[in-house]
């Protein structure tokens, strides 16, 4: 009999009502790739067929990248308690270069792992973990050096190609796919992403695979400024509130709304027992800051933090699964001084936390100085650096002063050494930036950091917004991301004010897929217009229930017009809510074309000449030409 | 006794509670200016005082740009049956070039006073309408090819200035006033606002003021792009539902928020009374477009439209006093075809109606071919052209084509036109433009329309996200007003879904109103960065009220705040929700800061030597570090 106590059970298992079901009129299908258990989630949203004067025009189902993960597909069992299948674990075994441990190898793993009153919070089916050889290196990028296309890569490849090969073969695509040339700033997007591709960016180093040996649950995405912009989400029980069951719950919710990563925050009680749960469900990868656990080890006192209990804690994650860690070692002592006169001084967490044990020890910080054997520990479950911004902006007054980019250029450094031991990396970025500003963040990243993919907090363009801080901060998102960077830190409404409840969580996401997805039209991204184009014929043609199916939001957007125009028969209406039927452009648009084919001509030789003595007749049939359904 | 029934009355004054009283810790201030009669309302946020370690520190007054009118100040005798006082009219009176006319000289206009079934509906005090004398142009723009400076040139120059001279002697605004240099394209931002500056922008036509004689309660306001970005916000109802009374409560809600124009896009039965409410209530300039009503007078059968009715429901409009017309003129008979192989067509309201006239009548439109008439009756009341862009882009698909630049070229020769008549011009814009794209757009428009003031929806940087298209055209509207667009039409989150609630008017003028300050900032407008500054020192600070208060919304800044830490106790807490006491990054560099300074050396000093022989002191200190309020 499980030790979880049925009311914890209860509450877990009632995440299914909530976040499973697919998406209206969607469907979850698969894409096969050539390599063995290559199988690819993407959502196929059907449309209704176009009734139009001429003729039923059938449209075709449209693809979107799916981050939702097993949760909306109706066959597949969800037992939150059991964990999701391991997608990725033969994979791991074929290589060879890894050995099953006979149990944590952290102390405070082992702990926590024996401790008897822990019993009634601990995920049950914990994996033993897994580690790299002796002398192997495990790494996305150690193998795409090797020149070797692993299992994750082909399955990335698939991922971000959402079958436009196939697409541009089928001539029901041929006007969808139509597409804005972009303004790309260097990056290089080809019209297919092939799984050497794939390879050569993660050798590179402009791309991360973030996929820890620990986290075979997790399906492969990839991180970098020639794919897709992505999006992460935080989640995290701080010491004033929340519980384990509230944050499995938002994780499933957050894969739900298009988080592509997720990174756990925490930093109340059971953090690693809270870890364990969210981790053995992510279909994402996850990230943290471990120095957060490693103060709570100290009772928050940051000079205290020593090198040793730091690696414990890298170690006890790494065993777990976490798949990209946030490290602040680019918070140079000499660095701290520069912040003394800015205005909102260090807002960073981690940042700050280093900059006091610098100033307590006079020293450089652990994180510096230990950099290699972190390194080490990286390499040895491919976890990826996500290398923090201790000392970014937090106000537009301190944007892209001295202490940020001296930071910066520390970043740069430690990237090269990572590199070096074929360790993935990403770049972290703010912040508050006014938009003026945020280009050289962007140039001055690629730059100092090689290229690096650059993961950054919106910038907030303003400061004035409490409240709003999703919309200043998804502002400026859109914009970095144009430039050029792989991925967004989401921002909720409740910024600066508060902790986010799920309608929060919900908006974030949505602000920021909305950005990303921005972005990626900006930047001329092959494909990215095909959802717009589709939205926007559903539009026009009254075909409400497509116009909501596939957009970001289906149910809000049902939801709103539902408020004004409750009415099934008004899901069919021609006419919007907004005008009234007498005032309804995209109606007489329709009209004048409907009207121009039933004369026998084609509608571009009808609108522009030999109208004059049409004219009468179409005064004549005027009187019908507002029809209300 | 009022004709007005009871109910509509107590509906009326109903208005009081919900949306005037003064904003929190808030006065509303006057600054006098040198003309009679000048007296220019702003808002003043007082501040507490800062405690630190070392010394009290006391924070200025933040003085913040209010288009709330009167009814925000407790000193104001509101009164909604009677109207705002005639602020203006001293002024008009004054300069003996308008003639009052013994009642309303269009045909409707009559017969809708002389109509006794609408006596109940009916605003009680109509003013007798004022029309320039023969041969007489009373145009703002008139005036300043004169050389003369108006009352309302010289306000605006007093409240585009908001103090900033007075603040710049002042040494407690000293680090406040400090602010990033702007990225201007081309905009000409002089450190201090001169009146013969305005007067300048509005003879060369960079500059508006809407200001019709008519309308003498609006306190006046310009629009240019060498002043703050402005936004529009709308009010209609539609023939599916609204009344009189909602619609008042709308437009003074919109002005309590933040709106500095509004346009009445109502299209049901009462426009003509429901516009004479709004009028005599409203401070700030309001906009039409005429043809809507005009189709309501030929139910809206389009091709039915004459100039004749048209141009009678110009002079009703002109008469009650609206500021500006949207007139859709630039929609030509060759351009109506392009819009052909659209993906969505015409989408503007106004354009399809015109275009579906110069189909069925095979003519260039009334509009276009009487536009030398309707700059006549433009100047003889001061009313400006809002010059609509009837072939705008309905999604991205059909963003920068050739329908809607051929019609921006149409709209440069009208404005010429129109400014040889000294007739006061803005340009509308798109819509839905990919990011790249939109640049484009406000470089055409300088160019094709002489600098003309832009005036914008949006645009929506992508199609696909309906319930979030505040955010979408908020990210394009901030990047549009950046590159030198003067006003922003807002956009709510039920564009494209249905009717805005009240709530849906204050989201969507927040998200404006924070994407035109951070257009203004990245341009570099001088102050624009004095509240960031100040709400940013708040916040570093702990001064939660101060923060709330200096925000754009107080309200939902407190409200969220309160959700996760309600009680009073927390508004004075030295850490956030967030984060908890533990890992508050600005109490920690606080902290160090006053560690600093308590060792008596600069904090500088402290922080970047000799730390080595201290670091044991703060150890021993540091168990105080984290102190809970």
């Amino acid at each position: 009999m499980s030790a979880i106590p049925e009311d914890f059970v209860n509450q877990t298992t009632r995440l299914s009502e909530d976040v499973t079901g697919p998406f209206p009129n969607s469907r979850k299908i698969y894409v096969q790739g050539s390599q063995a258990g290559v199988r690819v989630p993407m959502r196929e949203i059907a449309q209704d067929v176009t009734h139009a004067f001429d003729g039923d025009e059938e449209n075709p189902p449209i693809y979107v990248y799916d981050t939702s993960g097993p949760y909306t597909d109706p066959n597949a069992e969800i037992d939150l308690l059991k964990g999701l299948p391991p997608l990725r674990e033969a994979w791991i075994e074929a290589r060879g270069d890894t050995e099953t441990l006979s149990g944590p190898t952290s102390e405070f793993g082992q702990n926590r792992q024996s401790d008897p009153e822990l019993a009634h919070l601990r995920f049950e089916h914990i994996r033993t973990p897994r580690r790299a050889k002796p002398g192997a290196n495990v790494t996305q990028m150690h193998y795409a050096r090797q020149g070797i296309i692993t299992p994750e890569m082909e399955f990335v490849a698939i991922r971000e190609n959402m079958r436009l090969d196939e697409l541009r073969q089928d001539p029901r695509y041929a006007k969808l796919l139509r597409q804005h040339p972009g303004q790309s700033f260097g990056a290089n997007l080809p019209e297919e992403i092939t799984p050497e591709f794939v390879r050569d960016e993660v050798a590179s180093g402009r791309a991360i695979i973030p996929a820890n040996i620990n986290h075979p649950e997790a399906e492969p995405m990839i991180i970098g400024r020639n794919f897709r912009v992505k999006i992460n989400t935080n989640i995290g029980n701080s010491a004033v509130t929340s519980s384990i069951a509230e944050e499995v719950e938002k994780m499933v919710w957050s894969a739900r709304w298009g988080g592509d990563t997720l990174m756990d925050l925490s930093t109340g009680k059971n953090i690693h027992e809270t870890r364990e749960w969210i981790l053995r469900n992510a279909p994402m990868p996850i990230g943290t800051v471990p120095i957060y656990q490693a103060l709570e080890k100290v009772d928050g006192k940051s000079e205290e933090l020593t090198w040793e209990m730091f690696r414990d804690t890298l170690i006890e994650q790494a065993e777990q699964g976490v798949d990209y860690f946030t490290i602040h070692a680019g918070v140079r002592l000499a660095y701290v001084p520069l912040t003394a006169q800015r205005l909102t001084g260090i807002v960073s967490r981690g940042g700050s936390i280093m900059a006091k044990w610098c100033l307590a020890h006079h020293e450089e910080s652990f994180l510096y100085t230990h950099f290699a054997e972190i390194c080490e520990i990286m390499k040895a479950y491919d976890v990826a650096f996500s290398l923090g911004d201790g000392l970014r902006p937090g106000c537009l007054a301190d944007a892209n002063d001295a202490a940020q980019f001296g930071e910066l250029e520390t970043l740069g450094e430690l990237t090269k050494f990572a590199w070096e031991q074929d360790v993935q990396v990403m770049i972290e970025g703010p912040g508050h930036v006014p938009m003026q500003m945020i280009k050289e963040n962007m140039d001055k990243e690629l730059h100092d950091c090689y290229e690096a993919p650059f993961y950054t907090l919106g910038p907030l363009v303003t400061d004035i917004a409490p409240g709003y801080d999703h919309i200043t901060s998804g502002i400026g998102a859109a914009q970095i991301g144009w430039y050029g960077t792989a991925m967004l830190c989401y921002v909720t409404p409740k910024e600066h004010l508060g902790l986010p409840n799920k309608e929060d969580v919900r908006t974030g996401i949505i602000t920021y897929k909305l950005a990303a997805h921005a972005a990626d039209l900006a930047k001329g991204l092959p494909g990215a217009q095909l959802q717009d184009n589709a939205l926007s014929k559903a539009r026009f043609e009254f075909r409400w229930d497509d116009q909501f199916n596939l957009s970001l939001d289906p149910d809000l957007a049902r939801e709103y017009h539902d408020e004004t125009m409750p009415k099934q028969a008004h899901k069919v209406a021609h006419f919007c809510s907004m005008c009234g039927p007498h005032f309804c452009s995209m109606k007489i648009t329709q009209d004048v074309r409907e009207y121009a084919a039933n004369l026998g001509v084609a509608a571009e030789k009808a609108l522009g000449e030999g109208m004059k003595e049409k004219a009468e007749e179409f005064k004549a049939q005027g009187a019908e030409i507002y029809k209300e359904v």
